[in-house]
Formats: structure tokens, C-alpha cells, sequence
């Protein structure tokens, strides 16, 4: 898109929807208009974290970019935790992770595989990124199976999810460390994705930081008033909270990513693709959502990390699929329209509960 | 077998299950006679569709051959959907899945590892047959747990097992383009399993049409006098239609697949043995068990995809040490042994339910 | 160590932990002074069983090599299983696998890779020792799930159990047979791990016989007074029998094993650190567990095979991550880091029950 364009699209929208939220249009026509607006503003935010990314340097700026990747989706969540609606905030983390697994990555595998009949990247790559995955898995499982089976207080599943919470940061910036540091190489898909990211950057040094900033607080104030419309919109269309959690914001808030890995797996840059949607993933379920439990604790009530059966088989099912089908480093667009497949029936089942 | 004496041994199984039937012999000497003479008449149905596909071109005649080598099984389970035996039926299909794994694999791999040191197999074929595997457990496994966790109305439970039925129907016929269509060369496991389908077929395009109207006429009755003795067979031997359906319907359905299988593997073809036996479980998850769903609300109460936690234990475990031991494209004797071991632990649990 | 300083040490610490238990130094104390010369004589057990083996010749040494490998945690297991403290005995079993999967493979993974950028091993091992992992799951987990839901009778469970257990020590041999038989060298590591075996030992064959009996003899007795003290000690420090059994006896008892492997991954054989960590988890799985259940008819009631979800869960969950990060035949430190997490997570929990 034409960067002029983005930009009075950008400003259009974030006005109209302060406006709609200060001069109450009505719940539905203030939900769409500030969902609509969360799209540009988070790519806005993508935009701007780049450029800093850029100018810090590659370790720092690989750090900054992986660690901001999601920040918009964090910033809704926060506000959501602020509202002590923890169980849409766990529905959309659910969402965020399925979503990448299974909606962008089926997405890009299918119709980068109708395009081209058999796409391949680093198996290296894709071995780690599972073994990361079913720590998710086993980190998320965990507390809720001990807590099911136990009859644990609530004192003791708080310090249970605030231990999970600092052990799954610890592995996150170990993750880091490995991937950015001591085995940059092995993991590297060098011909697909470096070209992508050693353009030059549109905004000087400091131009990047003063929109990293703006971008921040645009971004903050857009999803508080999307989140603002949540409970009546719920109430008005029958849906349930998880339901808007793990679909409906999670696929708003996860729009940048589905976009550009798709536009990439249709360049045949199946790696870079896959490293968006799994890379993504595994950040919210190592970062975002134990970040989430710590943030709760400042405004009241600690978050548990005790997901629902229901969620967590969601979760388990998806990086399965998504594991078997990315392990041999080979996609074609049947694998696509499997993990498709199974993202519908999970929808399906999430809209009648 | 000799082609004469396979007849003859046809034509006096069937019209001896008809007398047995009618005249009513008892029981247990009609359950006996009619569950030989069904291995009889799904043979014929089996050499039928082969020869009316081998007229119909390379890819039609695929696709009968996939759609119908498991027609025996299918029939049966119509007739028992008809009777109402519902769990009876969810058993068998449970038990078909379970068998061609665990029983039909293990036999071959076991067999024609005794004799080869090393079997070796296309690994493409197999990691491709893992992830649809795990699409069935999945697709098998949500509508249980969903409704176990929700308590679903029992409108809202028969339209969710509607629904996934055709969305598994709708994976079905995408992995018959895929696999038939789009990527037929890459799964081909050509020196091993050609030869097979190459033979001359023995009768001519006529014959072999009314061939395979007989056969599935033939079929339909024996199908039908067999259902018809199970109710009192099981009350007389104490036991449970669960271990009737998963074990004794489910090992005489797939008599045919069993014996061509291990006979495969001990000619050293263990590529077409593995296919025969993932292809056959498959076709029952992703095609039969819908079908029977679909076709459940023609004749009344709709049968729901909700299948027992240890059906979903049993199919789930068959799936992932089958597809751990199949991973790697290579088989042993020791392979084999630990199928047939995890057959006997499920066989004897079902046994005591 | 050196030998003569190691005999002193073992001779002291028995006596002293004799002593301490006859004349009641009190439980604390007791429990510390045997604890150690718990590692001591299963020390002594373990160098006399591979001097033995070594005069037994390859075959016959193997196996005893490989069956009396968990000999000091078989005899502390059949005191508790004397004393009626069946779920302490299954939290230990539960405790051995997780500890040697997580923390075992873990350090020796980690450490070694500090050291070595990548490490390697065969890759046809893996993959067998999963599928047997696999299985081990597989016969722990239906028990318990089958009788979970099915409410099987004392007696129903009782068979069942017992069953379960033939069938495990069956797969055990058969395994013994495949593994030092028929694919002795396929399973191979050669250059790794044959110089470790290939050392002269340091006794005559009639010593190391009389070593064997005098070790197997003398850890029985500490294995009582430590067994003995446990009842108490729980007591005293308000720790669950669970977590005494699946934390402190199973490092106790499996020490020897620990600083093997972390020695040999230092010195760049990971494939003999992982052989010993899983080879030593399988072995408590398919031998060791099924043994105490035989053994348990003996005393009085029969120990079921029936674990509690949480230890199924911390068995499961520490059977893929390992599955997972051994797949490809090559460790690195994140990944050791990520199963000391996974032990640090089970490990925790663990506590809070």
C-alpha cells in the first residue's frame, strides 16, 4: 500500500474512532470502526518497531522485533486484564495461538502450495520450533491438570501461576539467547528471509522513535476503546466471551502477521512464512501470556494460567497438526487445507459452546 | 486360491447362511456360518472393484478402489446403524481403526521382519499418512470433548456431528485429488506396489460390472443375517456389544485387508502392506465413520461422532505408536511385536469393560 | 575416585549407617547417613555387576549389564513395597522416569552443550528407544484410564494389573533379544560408547562374583534403614509421600546413573549419556515397575498398575519433550535447558500437592 494513503488512512480512522467512542455512535458501529482502526495502527506499530529494529542493530533489533511483534495484541490484552476479563483475555490467547498455527499457517501453506507444487525450508529450524511448542503445551497443561486433580487453594494456584509465569520468561529469554547469539547460524533460512529485512529504512533514527512511541500510545488508546464495546457487542449478538476472545480478537489483533506471511509464502518464501506464524505463536505462549499473569497482579486479582479443558485441547490439537505437518521442512497446499480444516471445526465448536 | 474352488466355496457359504438363517439353526451356527461366509463375499466384492476399476482408467479406478475397499465394512455397519446398535457400531469402527494399526501392521511388519533383517518404505507417503492420521484423532476426539465439558443440547450435539462429518468427508475427497491428482508421483511407491495393480484382469468390463452389483447384493444379505444374531450371541456369551464391535465384527469386516497385507510384507513389498493398512484406517475415520453419520438420519435418531473416552484412548494410542514406528520409512520384528503387544493390552482392557 | 579411598568411604558409611539405625540416632539423622551410603553401595552394586559382566561374555553380559543397571532402586522399591507404602513406590517409579528423562538427559544435554557447539548421536536409537517410550506410556496410561472410567472390581483391576505386567516384562525381553541379537549392530554408536565397555576390570571372576552377592546384600540392608526412616521423616517435615518418592528417592536411587551421563556428555558422548538416561527410563518402565507389581502379589495385597493422573501427566509430558528433543539425533543447551525447566516445572508442582 502506498505510504501516503496508509497514513491518512491511519489518521482517519483513529479519529473516527475516538469520535464514535466519545459521541457514543452506538456499541456494533464502534466495535467495527475501532477494529477496522486496530488494523492500521497495528501495522503502524509493526512499521515503527522495525525501523528502530533497524538502526539498533541486529541483536538488539532482532530482540526488539521478536519481543514487539505482538505488542499490539499485548496492549488489548492489558486492558482486557484491567477489566478483570480474564477468561476473554485467556480465550484470545487460545485464539492467538491457533490462529497463527492453524489460520495463517494454513493460509500460507495452501495457497503458497497452489502456487507452487512443493515448498521446503529449514528443517533445523522447524525442529526446534516444536520442541519449544510442546514446552507451551506442557507449561500451559500443567497448572490446570495439577489444579483440577488437587483441590489446590487459591493461594497456592497464584504462586503456581507466578512461578509458571517467571519460568516461562526464563525460557523465553534463553530462546533468545540461543537463537540470537550462540546458534544464529544453524538456525538461519539465509537465502529466503535476510533480503526481506535489510531494506533500507523509510524514517531517520529519529523520526523511528518518536512513531515507535506515537504508535505505542495510538495503539493503547484504540484498544481501549475496542475493548470498551466488547460486553454489550457480546451480549447484543449472543456470542460468548470466549468466542470473541479466541476469534474475533484474536484474528483483529493478529491481522499484520496473517497478511505478511501469507504475501510471503505466495513469493515462495515458505521459511519466512512459517517462522511468522510458529515464531508468533510461541511468543505469546512464552511471553505475552506469562507477561499478562504478572501485569494482572499490579491492578488486583492475580490471573490464574489455569486455562479450560476446552482451550487447552484447542491449543494441544494445534500444535500437533501444526508439528506433524511442518517436520519434514516440505509444505504443499493439502497440508495447508488440513490445518484449515481444523481450524474450522475448533471455530465451529467454540461458537456452540 | 484357485478361482473354481473360491467360487464354489462362495456359492455354498452364501446359500448355506441364507438356510442357516431362515430355517434358523440357532444362533451361535448361524453367527459361525455367516461370519465365514462373509470373508467370502468381501473378497468377491474386493475382486470385483478391482476389475471394474481396472476397466475405468487409472485415475477413476483409484478412486473406486479407495472408496470401496473398505464396501463390506460399510454395508455391515449400515445394517447395524439400522438395527439402532449404535455403540455397536462406533465399536467397530473403533475396532476396524485399531485392527488395521495395530493387528494388520503389526502382523505384517512382525511376519516380514522375521524374514527380512530391514523393511524399507517411501517416507514421504508415510509422513503425509501421519498428519491425516492425527486429523482423524482430532476430528474424532473434539465432538467428545467439547460435549463432555459443555453439556451440549442434544440439537446442538447432533449438529456439531453433522457438521464435522462433512467437513471429514470434505478432507476426504481433497486427499483423493492430492493424492490421486495433484501429487500422485510424489506418493508412489513405484517399484514395490505397481507390479500388484498391473495384473490382467479376469473378466471382461460386463462381467465385471454385474460382478460388482452381485457382489454388494451378496454382501447386503449376509451383512444383514450376520446383525441379525449378534443381539442374541452376545447375551449368550456374556459379552459386551463394545468388545463384539471393536473385536469380532471389526477382525471378520477386515479379513481381506489382513491376509493381503502380511502376504505383501513377507514378499518383501512392506510399502504397500503399511498402505493398505494406514489407507484402510483412514478411509474409516475420514469416510466411513461420516458417511454412517450421514446416513444415520435417514433412518431415524441421528448417531452422534461422540465416541466412548476409551474408544478415543484406544484409537488415539493405535495412531501415535503407529506413527512413531512408521516415522522413519524402515520397519523391524521388533516393531511388529510392539504393535501386536499394544493390540493385546486394549484387546484384553475391552475384554474386561 | 580412587579405589581405596572409595572402599574406606563405603565401609564407614555402612557402618555408620547401621549404627545410626540400631541405636536410634534419630530419623533426620538416620535418613541423611543412609541416604549417602545408598549412593555408595549402589555404586559397588554397579561396578561389581559390570566387572561380572565382563567375565559373562558380551551377550550374557549385556543383559545383566542392562537388567541390574536399576538393581540398588529395584531393592529399595521392593522394602516399600514390603512396607504397604504403594503410592510412595509408584511416585519413586514416576519419579525415576522423570528424573532420568528431565533432569539426567537435561544436565547432561546442557552441560555438554556449553561446551560443544552441537553434539550428535545415532539417530536409529532415538527413534527406537521413542517408540518403546511410547509404549511404556501406553501400558501405564490404559490402566488407568480403563479403570478410571469403567469402575472396574478389585478383582477386574487386580487381573488387569497383573496382565499388564507379563506383557511389559514380555516387551522387555523381546526387546533384550532384538537389541543384543538380531539388530546388535544397528543399534550400535560405535565409535561413542564401545572404549567405556572395552576396559579391563579390576577384579579376578571369582572376587567380582563374591563383590556382586556382598553389594547386592549390603544395599539391601541400607535400602531397610532408609526405607525405614521415611515414614517419619515425611512426617517431620510435612513433605507428601508423593513428593519424597518421586523427588528425593529417585535421585537418591538413580544418582549413579547422573554423574555417568553428565561425565560422559562432557567429554563429548552424548550418545552413551543418552543411551544410559533413556535406556535407564525404559528400563524402569518395562522391567522394573512390572517386577514390583509380581513381587507385591508375594507380601500380601497386590500393587496395582493404576498411577494417578498427575504422575501420568509428569510421565507423559516428559516422554515427548524428550521424544521431541532426541528425534534428530543432534543436542544443543537450549534444549537440555528446556527439560531442566519442564523438571523444575513437574518439580514444583510436585511440591504444592
Amino acid at each position: 500500500m502506498n505510504q501516503k494513503l496508509f497514513f491518512t488512512a491511519l489518521i482517519v480512522l483513529f479519529v473516527l474512532s475516538g469520535v464514535s467512542h466519545y459521541a457514543h455512535f452506538g456499541t456494533v458501529t464502534e466495535f467495527i470502526i475501532s477494529a477496522i482502526a486496530i488494523l492500521f495502527v497495528a501495522g503502524f506499530l509493526g512499521k515503527a518497531t522495525e525501523s528502530v529494529a533497524h538502526y539498533a542493530g541486529q541483536r538488539l533489533g532482532g530482540f526488539l522485533n521478536a519481543t514487539f511483534g505482538n505488542a499490539a495484541e499485548l496492549i488489548i490484552a492489558i486492558f482486557l486484564v484491567r477489566e478483570g476479563l480474564f477468561s476473554m483475555v485467556k480465550a484470545s490467547i487460545t485464539g492467538s495461538i491457533i490462529g497463527n498455527l492453524l489460520l495463517v499457517l494454513g493460509l500460507s501453506v495452501f495457497l503458497g502450495g497452489l502456487k507452487f507444487k512443493e515448498q521446503r525450508f529449514n528443517v533445523q529450524l522447524a525442529s526446534h520450533n516444536s520442541s519449544l511448542m510442546i514446552l507451551s503445551v506442557i507449561a500451559l497443561a500443567i497448572p490446570a491438570i495439577f489444579i483440577s486433580t488437587q483441590h489446590f487453594s487459591t493461594q497456592q494456584s497464584k504462586m503456581l501461576s507466578i512461578t509458571i509465569a517467571v519460568i516461562l520468561i526464563i525460557a523465553y529469554i534463553l530462546w533468545l539467547i540461543f537463537s540470537m547469539v550462540t546458534h544464529k547460524d544453524v538456525l538461519a533460512d539465509k537465502e529466503e528471509t535476510t533480503p526481506d529485512h535489510g531494506e533500507d529504512p523509510a524514517w531517520s533514527k529519529g523520526i523511528s522513535i518518536l512513531f515507535l512511541v506515537l504508535a505505542t500510545v495510538m495503539t493503547a488508546f484504540v484498544s481501549e476503546w475496542l475493548v470498551g464495546t466488547l460486553h454489550t457487542f457480546t451480549a447484543d449478538f449472543g456470542l460468548s466471551e470466549v468466542f470473541v476472545g479466541a476469534f474475533l480478537i484474536a484474528i483483529v489483533g493478529n491481522a499484520a502477521e496473517h497478511s505478511a506471511a501469507v504475501m510471503l509464502a505466495m513469493k515462495n518464501k515458505i521459511g519466512a512464512a512459517v517462522e511468522i506464524a510458529i515464531g508468533s505463536s510461541l511468543q505469546i505462549a512464552l511471553f505475552v501470556s506469562p507477561v499478562l499473569i504478572l501485569v494482572s497482579t499490579l491492578f488486583g486479582p492475580t490471573m490464574d494460567i489455569v486455562f479450560t479443558p476446552i482451550e487447552l485441547t484447542a491449543i494441544a490439537v494445534s500444535v500437533f497438526i501444526a508439528k506433524s505437518i511442518s517436520s519434514d521442512g516440505r509444505t504443499n497446499w493439502y497440508e495447508g487445507a488440513l490445518l484449515l480444516i481444523v481450524y474450522v471445526i475448533l471455530g465451529f465448536s467454540f461458537y456452540l459452546v
